[in-house]
């Protein structure tokens, strides 16, 4: 009854029991823990050792443990596998993971999956594999229970421990017609509470949530968010009921989305490994190509230096102040673009609300500015002890230069989504390129208007 | 059974029905939709149309819709009710639901929700209160089924259908012993698939994951998502049950921590406000300390310049590519820190990770160093025509730029979070600060070794 705390010390003692070839032990502790403590303890552990472990552990525990392994594990114990091994754990999975793991694998290893699966299961996965990267139907899974309307309550829950074992929920059922059709859902606590001759058409919800199989992932996790549910069932084009999502992989699409977000905005093109588990190169590609991008534009911004060169000799001073405007720039851009590319996410803003985005931002830009501006004032004639007109021109370019960076940090990941592209890349490192070519133009302009150079 | 698409047209029948005054037309709408939806459409409507319609609803249905408005939109209710309504929405509420609610609202409000609400649940509310904020405590209920280790499986169900309808959920069971010691777990389906005569003791599982009461929420949703769970139990001190968290506001708290992760990795104090609920004096004042900060910071990088004048006079071709070095290097170490807070939160590195990930962090620096590099020095020879010099000098500075980058964007997460800050805030904003001084410093260092200057 004790989370694993001093799993160091925990670890030790498995690999003194495997050392002493105390199987019976090992598989007595192993029985006690949960799949994903026995999955982290197997990572921690030589590879060599995996295989011989995994045997100790009951069938369906097996099964657990094979899910939560990380893809390489998984296609290491798959290649040391007798068939009869194979099938065991293959019979054992859900669908929807037993794709997930067919998606992951190289394709030697999924030749001898599909050879290893009955003919009902593998077409099951190749339904569920059609369906494009991120829709609702890739992470729906198709075992779930389904009633009848004409149902009484002491038939549903015949129907459901007859069938439920294998279905991933039973907690939410489902009542279709003759064609498939979803017409109603009913929740186990319903049945529960109800009385047992009560017809299901009686009891059931009409009024459904459910998701279209080529739904985005992120819309269908924002669904289970705003209505609370635990499962929403998946239908195709004629209204059929195909298939369900489950809270669990509503949680891994709510987090995985809010990493891939957090990298776009970083630069980073995102990939779905964990830090370790991306090689050095791996990294290296997922983040050369806007360093790169970034990079070239970046030289724009060298220009438009180059071009005032007299400007600056003229006032070398001037060159000073060229980090501060343009770092407070790009913060002040990049603060308004992360927010509105984050209430884009969780569907707080849309397309329509781009001119309240844009009078809000205005407003907070000028507070902002005028801030910054007036520390800032202060600071260049006491400190600096620069004189009056250039504190004026930096302190004027500087507001201009957080109007302009809220504005565009505003605006471009609302534009970005309105025509198809992700929001997240219109992020601050983005955002930073485009208001540093901005800040230097409007701060040479203001210095050549104020300074007459 | 349809997902409301065409929301305009629909709030537009509503505001109609309204004028006409037809009420019983409104409610048979109302009744067959889901409460999310409706506190949708009335947060679209004027605010005096509210109390009015929310009346129309049967009781059940006011408190979920109720739960689902926004704080104002319930303060401004409530100020509205008489007692007695107050009293019928308040006693369909989940405790947790009310602990959320009192916590927004201002002291006149809540005083008058304590007036209504009956003793138990008072105390009940001010139990939940008492916990920080964050912690398992804070998100969990009261409201869980409990059953003693030596029930049937019959005497379970009974217990079940008798208390279970006020109960958040009953999919997960908790067995406590005399002492309100929680000693294991059983769900419904195991229930369910079991025998009638069968001892809970038998089927119940002993191996928990729980959470204690001053834990923080994030570990605990990290445990919703680890384990696939659908409840957590939380045990005070002495191992006794006090609540549960469900999946629902696990995943809440998924969504909270990433936004409240990707405000601080923007430099803006998160609030968990939406974006339009946020005034423009709250937006101001999350948005204004950082970027202060960030500015006074950048003046230092504006001293090197200074300090290095007489270089860039000499050569006042250096000063072209100092926007191009500090946004690189900003970037660079944008993308290590952005991944490894990620990784922190996600918990996918700890602090005894951070050799590994300093030596990987170094690879990946040398190989972006060097690719960005050579495709540099050949934009300077090849376009930019400068001497080969010059060019080496630009190109050394943004490997060791990049190097040094990519180690303080790894590192300093890593360390904040070992002395109890949150990692968050040593994302881009701070780390390109940092970088900026850098750059420029090795930069300057470079062109007085290579051009003697």
């Amino acid at each position: 009854m004790e989370n694993i705390k001093d799993t160091e010390a925990f670890i030790e003692n498995i690999k003194l029991l495997l050392n002493e070839k105390k199987y019976s032990d090992l598989r007595d502790i192993f029985e006690e823990m949960n799949p994903a403590d026995i999955s982290a303890i197997f990572s921690e552990l030589n590879e060599s050792r995996i295989p011989l472990l995994f045997r100790l552990l009951p069938k369906v525990l097996a099964a657990e443990v094979f899910v939560e392994m990380n893809p390489e594990a998984q296609a290491m114990l798959i290649q040391g596998f007798s068939d009869n091994e194979l099938k065991d754990v293959l019979e054992e999975l859900y669908i929807d993971d037993a794709v997930d793991i067919v998606e992951e694998m190289p394709a030697n290893v999924v030749k001898r999956i599909i050879l290893n699966t009955d003919p009902e299961t593998r077409q099951m996965i190749n339904e569920i594999l059609k369906y494009p990267e991120d829709s609702a139907g890739s992470i729906m899974t198709i075992e779930y229970v389904s009633l009848r309307p004409n149902m009484t309550v002491e038939e549903a829950f015949k129907r459901i421990r007859r069938t439920g074992i294998d279905k991933e929920t039973i907690y939410t059922c489902y009542v279709t017609d003759n064609n498939r059709l979803l017409i109603g859902a009913i929740s186990i606590k319903t049945l529960l509470l109800a009385d047992e001759d009560t017809i299901i058409r009686d009891l059931m919800d009409t009024n459904i949530i459910y998701a279209h199989t080529l739904e985005d992932q992120e819309t269908v996790a924002n669904k289970f968010k705003k209505y609370d549910l635990l499962a929403i069932p998946v239908v195709d084009d004629e209204n059929r009921l195909v298939g369900i999502v489950t809270f669990d992989d509503a949680m891994d699409v709510i987090q995985e989305e809010a990493t891939e977000d957090i990298k776009k905005m970083a630069a980073i093109i995102p990939n779905d490994k964990t830090y370790f588990r991306t090689n050095i190169f791996e990294t290296w590609k997922a983040r050369i190509p806007w360093l790169l991008l970034l990079m070239i534009s970046a030289t724009f911004t060298g220009m438009i230096i180059t071009s005032f060169e007299e400007a600056l000799a003229a006032q070398v001073v001037l060159t000073a102040y060229i980090p501060m405007l343009m770092d407070t720039g790009g913060n002040s851009g990049g603060q308004a673009s992360a927010t509105v590319i984050r209430a884009l996410s969780l569907e707080e803003i849309e397309f329509n609300d781009i001119f309240r985005v844009i009078w809000k931002e205005a407003r907070v830009a000028l507070l902002c500015g005028i801030t910054l501006s007036a520390c800032n004032f202060v600071k260049l004639l006491l400190i600096d002890r620069i004189g009056v007109y250039v504190a004026l021109t930096v302190c004027i370019t500087l507001i201009v230069t957080i109007f302009f960076a809220k504005i565009i940090g505003c605006t471009l990941p609302i534009l970005a989504k309105k025509i198809g592209f992700d929001p997240a890349v219109m992020a601050s490192p983005f955002i930073t390129t485009l208001v540093d070519a901005i800040s230097l133009l409007v701060y040479f302009r203001m210095a050549s208007f104020i300074l007459k150079i």
